[in-house]
Parts: C-alpha cells; structure tokens; sequence
C-alpha cells in the first residue's frame, strides 16, 4: 500500500519557477501566448512533483480514467491496406479533445479475442468506455457489453435495436441505393457486386440493395460475389466475372484495395475501363483518386463519424440516463473517370449470352 | 481518500461460478480449451467483483500503468493515406501482448502539441513509456524525454547520439543508396528524386545518398525536389521534371501517394512507364503493386520494426540500467513494372537539351 502524500498544486509549480499561477496554468492547458521553452520548464518541473491536472476531479471520488478503447479486429498484417481505421483514430481523437481523454487501441484477429478485451478492460478498468466497430447480425459484443456494465456506442448501420447501446449510424441501405440507382441511371443492366463478408450486416444490407433496384429496372439476377476483402480474392471474382457468359458491363466494389484489383485484372484482360466497363468503389482512398483511370468512389467523412462518435460516447460515460442514437452524415458520391453511360460503352449491346 | 478494500481473487471467481480456479484462470488469460460461454461467464463476474488481474504486481507498489504512448504527428484529415502508422501500430500490440500492455495513441497536428503530450501523459502519469518516430536534426523530443524521466525508444536511422534514448534503427544511408544504385546499374544517369520534407533526418540521407551515387558513376549532378509528402506537391514536381530540359530517365519518390501522383502526371504527359521513363518508391504499398504498371518500391516490415520497438520499450522500462540500440531488418527491394534498363528505353538517348 502506498501512503498518499500531498497533492502538487499549480502554485507549487509557479514557486518552483518564479512565474505567475496563470503562465502556469496555460501552459499546462496548451493555451496560447506562452513561448516553447517556458511550456517544457512547466511540464519538466509538473513531472517533478507529480502533478496531476485531474486531482479535482479525482478528490470528487470519480473512478474515470480519462481513457476510452477501441478494438480493430483485423488481421495485424493487414491493418495498414485499409485508411478507414487511421481515419476514424484521427477523429475520435478530435472528439476526445477537449476533455482530455486518450484513445487505447487493441488489435486483435477474432471474435473471440475482442469479447475477451472487453471484458479485461472492464476487469481491470482500463477504459471508461469502449467504441464498437463492424456491427454483426446477432452481435455478440452488445450482449457482453451490457451484461458487463461497460458504456459504449456502436458505429452501425442503423439505429441500434437495443437501447442501451446508442449508435452513430449511416443508412447503409440507402447509401448502397444511391450508388447502384447511379449506375442504372447510366443505362446499365448487367451490374455485379464484388463483396465483403456476410457476416458483416452492411454487406447485406448492399447486396439486398442491388437486388431490388436490378428488380425496378427488370434487369436480370444480379451477381454477387462474397470475399474476404482482399486484393486476391478480388482478382479472382473480377476475373471470373469478366470471362463467363453474361459479362457485366459494370462491377461494384466494397472497398478500394478491391477497386484497384479489379481495375488491374479488366487492364490485363484488355477490357477498356470505361468504354468496355465501368468500375466504382463503396471505398474512397487517395489511389482512387490517383490511379489512371481514376475510380469512382462514395466519400465518407470517417474523421467526422470518429468525431461523433467519440463524443455521443463521452455523453454516455457523463449520463446515467440513456443516450439516443445519433444519424451520421451519408456518404457524397465521387464520380470520376472510371463509370460512363453504357450507350458510350463498345460493349452497349450484349457481348455475350 | 478511497479506502482499499478486499481484493477478489481468482478463488472469489471459481467459488461464484462453481469451477474450478484453472478454468477462470485460462479463462482470464484467454488460453485454449475454455468455452466462449465460460470466458464470458468468467469476464463478467470478474468485472463485478472488480477483479485486478495485475494485482500481484500492484501489490508490489509498481507505479506502472501498463500503458505505453504513440504520439502521431500528422495533420489528422491525412493519416489515413499512409500506411506507415497502422502498420506500426499493429506491430507494437504484437510486441507488448505478452505483457499485457495497453497502447494509447494521440494524435497531433506539430512538435509543440507532441512535446506537451509528452509532459501531460508523465506528469498525469498516463502512461509507462513512449515510442517516439520520424527522428529529426536536434531533436528537441529527446532533450524534453530525457529532463522529463519518461522511458522512450526512438525509431531511427542509426543508432542515437543520446545513450539514454535507445534506438530501433535501419541504415537509411544504405538503405537509399542501395536503391539508387539500382537505377544506376540499369544504366540511368539523369536520376531524380522527389523527397519529403527536409527537417526530417532521413531525407536529408537520402538527398546525400543520390548526391554520391551520381558522383560514382561520374553522373550529372541530381535534381532533388522538397515536397510535403503530398500528391500534389508530388504531381507539380513531376510535371516539372518531365517537362524541363535534361528530362530525367528516371524518379524515385520518397512514398507511395507520391509515386502514384508521378505515374499518373506521367501517364496524362504521354510519357510512358517504363519505356520513357522508370519509376520507383521508397515506401511500398497494396497500391504499388495493384497499379499497372506495378511500382518498384522498397518494402519494409513495418509490423516487424513495431514489434521491435515495443519489446526494447519495455526492456527500458523493466531494467534501470541503459538499454542498448537495435539494428532492425532492413527493407528488401520489390522490383515490378515500373522500372527498366536504360537500354529498352525509347528515352536511351537525350531527348531534350
């Protein structure tokens, strides 16, 4: 057991160094008008003696921790291809900000090991709350989350059905709606899916989507083709797509890395991207906007969704009550060079069966 | 003042839930061979008992908080277009999961807001150390770390001046030469390069680097161009290079946004890679080998240097002595489309001035 000592006070530091209580003070909260080197002598002398910005709030008997967690369930390897997660970090942190409370990440590869993370920090109070990512059908997390008493807010794709975890949502029905209804407008009929997961519920959610807007304008059956998200198994869909019968004369992706797959193998297979294909992506990133010819994207503000959520979560932790879900701006479509009208396409008229 | 009361003990679990101690220990400890309905059974009376699971540690009056910080110095809306920081990150986890570390991350937009960081997280006691990245000349982050007592590691390019700041290195120096060389050895003499900013030190090694390529192979002297790392910068830099006199036969950027910006400004020009013009990259990405022609690059085990870093970080925390700097692997060169011998180039011979 440790003996608690007294409290260092911004007057102690202000001692220590011969300034006035409020150069401290502003230094230690960042504000402006106070030089480089007085700033570091501040924080120098505060480590010294231990200082701690939130004794207030502590002496109150408030068991925060001034820390929030987020899980990436990704394969670590992987982490680094996709920008949504840098992204979204980058936004929660803005929205962290003013309350001086830090962003804890985990990365972990199942399930599994993300339901044990929630858990530990709760256990071991490591967080004060946690953000949830990639809503599942029948989520396990949520379950766990309320039974563990753990303030969290879920990143989905609509109102969350249990109110005890608000969500910060987009309609991911009407937003896929939206993308595909663009591509029927240009006259194509033949529109595949290259998808994500099942499990994920947007992924669903999209391929539902194409079906019904095939279904108003009596296109045919649609194809949709589940992957694992990757650069490979990509190719291999894209490939397959464009060397059977019925070839679409538009291919939609769900993310980037897919995209920029699929631009390459239609490029290998000498199929002209517009003019024999068109490309677009659920995915923006700086290569779609780079590579030639450039992809068509949906745009998320992510730095915004990671804004809002942070701060939907911090009224969590600050409410007893319940909190209520919060609508997220849509996504804004990209058109770039690489959609066209079918009627401009060399292959306008069927090419195949 | 909290009084401390009883601690639970893993007994206090296995007695609420009727197993047996192991059980709820290879439950907590998330071994193989526990049921996911017992784990979390077992998490969620830990997490009403209030469970510690480092309490033999805390008992020892440790003052760790099993956290380590990551400060991200980079304008927020842009961190998602590098790979660099995800990567890492997910490295770091893999190094401190057996100690059951936590990682905290911040994200800020200058050095002021990251040496202030450094100030809060140690006087707040937040976290137990810190891994400090893209090492500068005169770093004031070492001086600060140092004065402030805080355990850091610094990811740089030779082992650090400063023995109380160990380092995770790769070679820069050789590194950048050996890339040069390459282009050197297929014959290219007008070798430019489009460089990030130069307060960064390995920018300035690697200027060096092309500055003694050029002079070995009695080369004219090379054209280096500062950007700040942009697609844009990147792109008016090409658009120079290539419409200038003593065109260059050859461009390394100094990351991927930027080699993909060069591709496409020299696709729009006319200039075709590689037959006009070969291009490379010092930073590899999914895009680099997706975008035809595929880009040569120099592929660095991101994950790997993380892993590094964070397990050398907690031998500094965990030993009182000096710890010693540790040479990471370096990167290995991916060679792909994008670059050729000056022979099979149409440009083999000056095409202008």
């Amino acid at each position: 057991m440790t003996t608690p000592r007294k409290r260092a006070t911004i007057a102690d530091i202000a001692r220590r160094l011969g300034v006035s209580k409020a150069a401290v003070s502003f230094a230690l909260n960042d504000r402006p008008g106070v030089s480089t080197d007085l700033r570091e002598r501040v924080l120098a002398v505060a480590a010294e003696l231990r200082y701690r910005p939130n004794s207030a709030a502590l002496a109150l008997g408030r068991a925060r921790v001034d820390v929030i967690g987020l899980v990436l369930n990704r394969p670590a390897r992987t982490l680094g291809t996709e920008s949504f997660f840098p992204e979204l970090m980058a936004g929660i942190q803005a929205g962290l900000a003013e309350t001086h409370t830090g962003l804890q990440t985990l990365v972990v590869a199942s399930l599994d090991e993300e339901l044990a993370a929630y858990g530990t920090w709760q256990s071991a109070q490591r967080v004060d709350g946690v953000i949830v990512v990639d809503p599942r059908r029948d989520d396990a997390r949520i379950a766990l989350l309320d039974e563990l008493g753990l303030p969290a807010v879920q990143i989905g794709s609509h109102p969350s059905d249990d109110p005890l975890i608000p969500s910060v949502w987009i309609d991911d029905h009407a937003v896929a709606t939206a993308l595909f209804d663009t591509l029927f407008e240009l006259g194509h009929r033949r529109v595949a899916h290259v998808m994500g997961p099942l499990d994920f519920e947007h992924t669903e959610l999209r391929r539902a989507a194409l079906r019904e807007c095939a279904g108003r304008y009596r296109a045919p059956e649609p194809r949709s083709v589940e992957t694992d998200y990757s650069a490979e198994q990509s190719a291999e869909a894209t490939r397959s797509l464009l060397q059977d019968g019925g070839r679409p004369t538009a291919i939609v992706y769900d993310n980037d890395v897919m995209a920029l797959a699929g631009l390459r193998v239609a490029q290998e297979l000498g199929v002209a991207v517009p003019a024999d294909l068109s490309l677009a992506s659920f995915d923006d990133s700086i290569a779609m906007r780079l590579v030639r010819p450039s992809i068509t994207a949906l745009t998320r503000d992510t730095y915004a969704l990671g804004e809002l959520a942070a701060r939907t979560l911090m009224d969590v932790i600050a409410t007893a009550g319940p909190v209520s879900s919060v609508p997220a701006m849509p996504p804004t479509l990209s058109a770039r060079e690489s959609t066209a009208p079918l009627t401009d396409q060399r292959g306008g008229a069927n090419t195949s069966s």
